[in-house]
């Protein structure tokens, strides 16, 4: 894998958040972006090479609402970038890795996107994430 | 700040993790640290301009203890690095972030750190970074 494409954070209120990051990063939010299918608004940072993604739930059933309730606001996801999504899905599932998704899907900010199941990455929740 | 120095993660027991990162990241573990002041054993893995940091406590009272008591292994805090880490110290002060180091400390892998408070960062425990 190559760098980290973004780190994922969980919030409640995006419109609270982005001040709060915009002050902490030294870096305006960049682009707002809603993705319907996974239920989220998110809000985007460039610190450099790598991005802040803050995540708000729009519904209480998404990854994010669920994540919310369970453990309150915070770090929720690595992103690493990859050259190859398909390539580096199929070397993890040789290593023994289970993957959330079965093939790669469009997410956030123009990406193809897989997830690699926490149980199997030390209870972190990783993503594969390569330019569409 | 600039761009993501490392992404700290706590892990139970480097010895049964350490393997599954390679195999995770497709790099090997460069370099193991103890940082006894901290508590903690360190191993550390580089992606890219990034790197990441598994943390397992050396101590039940340390920070990573009280975290993998709490809510197990997972990611627990982004370091980003900055140039001069005093002044962003001031600017974070004076944009009304509280530290929790008064004053910068030295920190694992030859860095000079300073923690932000979570709740004054939405739950995300951030780390300044300069190298020394």
């Amino acid at each position: 894998m190559e760098h980290i494409e973004h780190l994922g954070i969980a919030v409640r209120d995006l419109n609270a958040s982005i001040p709060t990051y915009e002050k902490l990063l030294g870096v305006p939010c960049y682009k707002r972006e809603e993705v319907p299918s996974e239920g989220v608004l998110t809000a985007f940072f460039q610190t450099s090479i790598n991005k802040i993604e803050l995540l708000q739930a729009t519904r209480e059933d998404s990854a994010i609402g669920k994540f919310i309730v369970s453990r309150g606001e915070g770090l929720h996801h690595v992103a690493f970038s990859v050259k190859d999504i398909h390539a580096e899905m199929e070397r993890l599932r040789s290593e023994g890795f289970r993957l959330l998704n079965e093939h790669a899907k469009p997410g956030a900010d123009n990406k193809l996107i897989c997830f690699v199941h926490p149980k199997d990455a030390g209870g972190v929740l990783i993503e594969l994430c390569q330019e569409r």
